[in-house]
């Protein structure tokens, strides 16, 4: 009848605890501290903590499973409190699997990349998908679809309508990352209706405002959003903290700054408003590195106490988003926590969801799967091409022309480049050295030619190289040395229903499916991972060395129309800065 | 069309703020620093800060209204984590004129009083009155109505059906303090259900928990209450933050524990998980010395850095209730903060409340007056009496009796004691020096006999005092060296509708009349403060030296049945430890 009675009666000793973590070294989040204790843990919750003193517990608790956890340390479940699913590449459920085996009990998706490619629909699919896991998933609503309206074409358009609607669904806690923070600034209708929905409804309106200060900052503040994950120097992360922004440490696949941020904390070591988040994390690189308790480690590293970098990724995500029993181990909260070896390595050895012991050094316990049937398993809509589809056609027949181009810098982003070609019959189809095609084929059903730019740096110096996860739209993106290739990639692609995909005279060398929406595959990150790493490995023999972790992302920003200088979409050319198109030659 | 137009606007320069508070020492609650910023604010929110650097700001503002504030400190409007409007002893309206003028915007009641003598209708009552007040009210739910079934009788029951209701009322969001611990670790049906109350509503379970450790502390904390305000000592205090409780410094008018608050924060400067709240303020205390402001500066002198000790006054208070726009100076949040002289004093000078300019130089520029009806003019509603019922009857005719007493300490606790006394015609009438006559008559209609007992060291050396004002059930008190005056004062608040009452040789010596559920007046703070003032010059002469700060409170938690170690009731002496009434004489 009454909830917590036997939680209450096990705290006071009139009933067996279920099972007890004896002699551990206890992060305690609230005071910052660590020490062993006892842990007491009787259905779905802690019951009771016993530190020690000189040697032995406040009091002895008995128990139906005891664990003796010396050495070990007890760390509340982690909250992810900005991630992207599709990133890692696999469903709801997968991603569940792998987060639990980092320790990350609870996460804060934004299912923007499935939105931008199946709409409504995708995000509830999500929503659905993520129901019931042992991972708590909370869902934002996309709240840029597309990023950029008018300088690319996603598979869908989300208004303010849209998302009053996707706000009614369960679990959705806010509107995710306002990306169009210029929309914001300067109050666009849309996004200044987007915002004005999150106000009206009580949640969320999270941030996302790389390189912005001063009164602009302020005025993204002033409109009502009020997180970041995008900081890019210790300036901007102090300037962001005094504004009162919660910013989120990302330590991504993508971009890393707990470094900048530790940096930031040293300056102002009583900031209240630090949490953290992953963003987007690629399969291989999660097997790899972990996932949460990679940002946890790599603060520590960077000289952020431990356990105020556990409470960054545990109680202050709980705190915003109003999870009132998570985030740290204490007597009433559920018992979602883990067990590591070190705090140097953050390790994960053991994770317990809701007291329940669901991994047990490293092995995960539990068969974890939706019921729910995967959607979007033909979303590569793209028109019938042929090889001269993939040249670049010039305004001139013959002839020199100077062509815009977009460089890829050492740290991953773009600059605007020139480069001077001959033309011949109309046609750019061969290129200098460092340079390569890049082509974007919407594939919404747009049923448009593709747009045919040129990269420079990308490093493939043979065959041709393509993609369905490209940011934020996800048109089918392909780069190459020549058409024929490009053409057979983007075919193959089509086929599978989306994915990677690597040809080199005519030869697929290496491809990754990705069926589901093309952004996603239904199978642990333990088999996907190693068919990324084949990827990669055939990536690099190509040359491709573009700067990021992983070279299955390589060609994934290319489209990512807000990150400067210069992008490409399926409509062209896109400056950044001026959010506008430019031209393919110079004049 | 959206709210926030003008407000973005302004922080972007495309429009003059309304306000700019110029080079203040902004107290910034996010990173714990005080540093100088030009506040900027449009309609009813900050909309941009731009900090000083080598003298001159960030960025200038055009504003409407320019207000120097050179060597002031900007501080944000105060939260009151836990307050009883009642004790002030005026209706809300008065109450939020009050705390305007000690810089608290914010408060979060129990109208646990009120509801122990008109039941729901004082608490809906309460909740009217406190609606579109320049300060914002919100609403917990008494939760211990009585405080202790059987040993008391108070105007109303509530049980988990009542508290249900009670929780649907606008502004609700909690139950109260759970005074009745000892239910709540017992989990007896009655707290029990309660608690499940709040945690099937998902509204909070505010906590009262006065020197329980260990298990017990435990228990609580597994029950789904995770708040005190009742600390007693340093490794109480220190013991309660670890296990994740949110810790409200207190300083009312009745007890202070900035001082071991601050002691156990040296322990644990990290701590995450403190607020404060002033519980019990009377009127002229809060007159002399100030609200919420008085904790932050008792905090401080206790050597808690200012910016934390403000964070805890109010971002903390804040982020536990939810108030996401509140609790801090930043773009987008409410524009509710005060201009203080000295962080010393904690003076309070100038208070804006979203954006209005309320107090300036200390005066109040608005009325504040509820439109709401007061309720509860007929609450004394005691039995027709005469000077034989405030006598205490004797189990024999004649002989020597021992009696129990009750002996109230140096500190305002009580201990039982023991009184050898010579019976007369079978009653007592006379008593040694140090003792007095102290009855309660039940005014809730429950139409029984006074319960007349003993009391030593009340300091009264002659006439009666009497008071409706007596927690938790708020029955009359009244003490005194005769019958005759005794009977007199009580006599004069049925007549007045309840307050306070000092009678002397048949003469009425000092009256405050507080009509309104014998508990409060509808008048500003200055008019009731020195009536009061007067009140305690008369009972100081006439001996009364309890222990508390206004003799005015002398009697009133003689009947606190919750509070260690003996207390008495309109049925009985108390055992609070054995939570069972004893008897008066001993075998």
């Amino acid at each position: 009848m009454y909830e917590r009675q036997h939680i209450v009666a096990a705290a006071r000793g009139d009933e067996p605890m279920d099972t007890i973590i004896k002699n551990v070294n206890l992060v305690n989040v609230f005071t910052a501290e660590i020490y062993p204790a006892d842990i007491g843990i009787k259905e779905n919750r802690f019951s009771a903590i016993a530190p020690y003193h000189q040697g032995s517990p406040a009091f002895e608790m008995q128990g139906k499973v005891q664990i003796d956890a010396k050495e070990k340390f007890a760390v509340p479940g982690f909250i992810d409190c900005h991630v992207h699913i599709e990133s890692t590449m696999v469903t709801p459920d997968m991603f569940a699997r792998a987060l639990l085996r980092n320790g990350t009990t609870a996460a804060v998706i934004d299912p923007h990349e499935i939105g931008n490619v199946l709409g409504m629909e995708g995000v509830e699919y999500m929503v659905q998908a993520s129901k019931g896991l042992p991972v708590h998933i909370l869902t934002t609503v996309p709240s840029s679809v597309p990023a950029v309206p008018g300088l690319e074409t996603s598979g869908a358009v989300f208004g303010a309508e849209e998302i009053e609607k996707l706000l009614q669904l369960p679990e959705v806690v806010g509107i995710a990352e306002l990306m169009d923070y210029v929309g914001v600034i300067k109050q666009s209708p849309r996004m200044a209706g987007i915002v004005q929905k999150g106000l009206d409804l009580q949640v969320l309106n999270e941030g996302h405002l790389p390189r912005v200060t001063g009164r602009d900052l302020h005025a993204y503040l002033a409109a009502g959003v009020n997180s970041d994950h995008e900081s890019r120097s210790v300036n901007e992360i102090i300037e962001k903290l005094r504004a009162g922004m919660l910013i989120y440490i990302r330590e991504s696949s993508v971009s890393q700054f707990a470094d900048i941020a530790a940096k930031a904390w040293q300056e102002l070591p009583y900031a209240a408003n630090i949490a953290m988040c992953t963003d987007d994390v690629e399969p291989n690189d999660m097997l790899h590195n972990g996932q949460m308790n990679r940002v946890v480690r790599r603060c520590i590293e960077e000289g952020i106490p431990a356990p105020l970098a556990i409470r960054f990724a545990s109680l202050n995500g709980a705190i915003r988003y109003g999870l009132r029993d998570r985030g740290a181990i204490t007597a009433g909260y559920l018992a979602d926590f883990s067990l590591v070896d070190s705090l140097e390595t953050m390790d994960v050895a053991d994770v317990f969801v809701q007291g329940k012991h669901m991994v047990k050094n490293k092995e995960i316990l539990v068969d974890i799967r939706s019921s729910i049937p995967p959607i979007g398993k033909n979303t590569v809509m793209i028109p019938s091409l042929t090889e001269q589809d993939f040249a670049v056609h010039a305004p001139v027949q013959h002839g020199m022309v100077t062509i815009h181009t977009m460089e890829m810098t050492e740290i991953g982003t773009t600059k605007l480049g020139t480069l001077q070609l001959e033309v011949t019959d109309g046609k750019i189809t061969e290129l200098p050295e460092d340079y390569v095609f890049a082509a974007v084929v919407g594939r919404h059903g747009q049923n448009r030619k593709p747009f045919v730019g040129i990269l420079k740096n990308a490093g493939l110096h043979a065959g041709a190289y393509a993609t369905t996860v490209a940011h934020d739209s996800h048109n089918l993106v392909v780069a190459g040395k020549n058409a024929r290739d490009m053409l057979l990639a983007a075919q193959n692609l089509k086929a599978s229903g989306g994915g990677l995909c690597i040809v080199q005279d005519g030869e697929k060398m290496a491809q990754v499916d990705l069926p589901i929406a093309g952004l996603m595959a239904a199978e642990p990150i333990e088999e996907l991972g190693p068919r990324v790493e084949t990827f990669n490995r055939v990536a690099r023999n190509l040359g491709v060395k573009v700067g990021r972790r992983s070279p299955s992302m390589a060609l994934s920003s290319l489209t990512l129309t807000v990150i400067p200088e210069v992008r490409i979409s399926d409509l062209g050319l896109v400056d950044v800065g001026k959010q506008e198109l430019i031209p393919l030659f110079q004049n």
